[in-house]
């Protein structure tokens, strides 16, 4: 490989994260790299317009968790969160009911549906509202992955008119939330993707990475639909940092339950092994350098670094802030190893 | 008189009306008179959007009054209200932060910017939202005076760019909430009313009334607003209904303050008798066949008098529920009255 060698300790470290685990992941790895200039590229395809308001969940996860206001147990959502208005617009019969609409995560969507309305791209309102809570000064930056609409559409089979069954798409939140991902997931499509451009920034940050970690979010929803905005694929191909990622399955499961259901519609058995070969070795014109498995996927380390990808077994679950910090030294440990001898 | 007398106990009263004054005596009025069918023309020129959202405040006050759910001792607003989102929204630094946004009350601002934005009339939504309240079950039907947009505007007097005072032109909410209608209005303008058509069902509430009833609202940023939507004064003029009014002025002061700096404004002053000559007795061109002055102003009656109307003085003020159905019952009164003598 003739790309530079990082600094010993990587400076600019660059992470594309979906929500609940990714953003556990990052304050890990800000514990565990506190001089790190992270900057997060997060994904925006399961972003929702719901009662005229614009919700991001998974920039909002990140923001919260990355600013201290997460509710931590729930890992989504804010702290010490109420329901009024929820509950309000139930009496009024206004739909849907399903999403976990909370008072003060209200307020973010409000904030943000005004900055968008009076013409402000989603990565400017973005910024502002990081701004509020304080990531510059812990040295994160939150880019979305596209200012333009991606939406994650899966195609479900649902009762016809006509008795019989027909398929039809729902939005990704309905599928997660609502439907609680129980029906087959027959195709997931990233609407918008195709013509979608990347971020301000994004580009130049993979650019100018020292090193770029995938945490274990979603291989397909999140992790997924930001590759397949025309550009950033590219740009984590050819980024001279080392590209490290942490498994999102653990002993043939999703650590974040219903991963399966729509690696299934993508033909992906859901193994640490399969993820890694569909992300694929960067020799081989995929993505990885480095992949991290749990350590109960010890036998799929040689099967992983058969696919030229340097491989190792760790703890990867994140019941606190200490695990989610060693393995985030872990996947640095790694990314060192990978300067002395790549993959 | 020519116009056709109004049975014994009037069946449909008509009650154009502002926000708290008017609420609350339309509560004393259901109590007074159950059987009744009433129309309340509510005022729309207080109408604003914050942060994104259509708030229409009288049209709320009379419907949350009215439908059970206001905060009674505050005459605004929800019951048991909660200000999660206005606290996050001013940690945010989202201004404006003079406006009482409550959880509860903002599900209403939601829905009904949502009904909005999906092309539906003021009148439509407002009925949806009244039909959730059970207005009509208790017989009341609350209709917008106008679908189109007019707004109260209060020339003030403020500090110049260049040192000495230059006057702008703020929102009435502004003037009223934020400033407490502390500096001087030099001119209030309803702008937008000299194009603004009436309401779907005003005019031909006021054409089919037996009896309309003008409540203590504000003459000038209430009662005035919805005069000077054109067609609905004429058709207050023409109605064949009595028209009786409770004076918004007691012992020479508004009975909700404030209303004097308004009145200032147009050049009238605070007393009963110059707030009845405003209106103007129906023989002289103007709306009033009766007028209610408070027991304090028993003074003023021969002055009303000596201009055509009607005049009696009873108690106007309206601590509770009780009191506000004893006006209510003293204004059917003046109207029976005015059935078999006419002024």
């Amino acid at each position: 490989v003739d790309a530079p060698l990082p600094a010993a300790r990587p400076r600019r470290i660059v992470v594309p994260s979906g929500g609940i685990g990714g953003a556990r992941f990052l304050r890990g790895l800000l514990a565990a790299a506190p001089d790190a200039e992270v900057t997060v590229i997060g994904n925006t395809a399961d972003d929702i317009t719901l009662f005229g308001l614009r919700i991001c969940p998974d920039l909002d996860t990140l923001m919260y968790t990355l600013g201290g206001g997460i509710h931590v147990e729930q890992g989504w959502g804010r702290d010490q969160e109420t329901y009024v208005v929820k509950s309000e617009l139930a009496a009024y019969g206004a739909g849907p009911d399903w999403f976990g609409l909370g008072d003060r995560d209200l307020a973010t969507h409000i904030v943000r549906t005004q900055m968008l309305d009076a013409g402000y791209p989603l990565s400017e309102v973005t910024t502002a509202l990081c701004t509020s809570w304080g990531l510059a000064a812990r040295g994160v930056r939150l880019l979305p992955m596209t200012d333009d609409r991606v939406e994650t559409h899966v195609v479900i089979e649902s009762a016809g008119r006509e008795g019989g069954t027909s398929r039809r798409a729902v939005h990704f939140q309905e599928y997660w939330v609502r439907l609680r991902a129980e029906p087959v997931a027959h195709e997931v499509v990233a609407v918008g993707a195709d013509t979608a451009r990347p971020g301000p920034g994004v580009i130049d940050a993979l650019a100018g990475a020292d090193l770029v970690l995938l945490p274990p979010s979603n291989p397909v929803v999140s992790i997924g639909t930001i590759l397949a905005v025309p550009g950033i694929r590219d740009a984590l191909r050819a980024t001279p940092a080392r590209v490290v990622v942490l498994s999102p399955v653990i002993g043939g499961a999703p650590v974040r339950g219903m991963a399966d259901k729509v690696l299934a519609a993508i033909g992906v058995a859901s193994t640490a092994e399969a993820v890694a070969a569909l992300y694929g070795g960067r020799e081989s014109g995929g993505l990885l350098d480095g992949w991290l498995v749990d350590e109960h996927d010890a036998d799929a380390v040689p099967v992983v670094e058969a696919l030229g990808v340097r491989c190792a077994a760790v703890p990867l679950l994140m019941p606190d802030q200490e695990h989610a910090a060693a393995m985030a030294h872990a996947a640095l440990g790694l990314a060192a190893e990978l300067k002395v001898a790549p993959a």
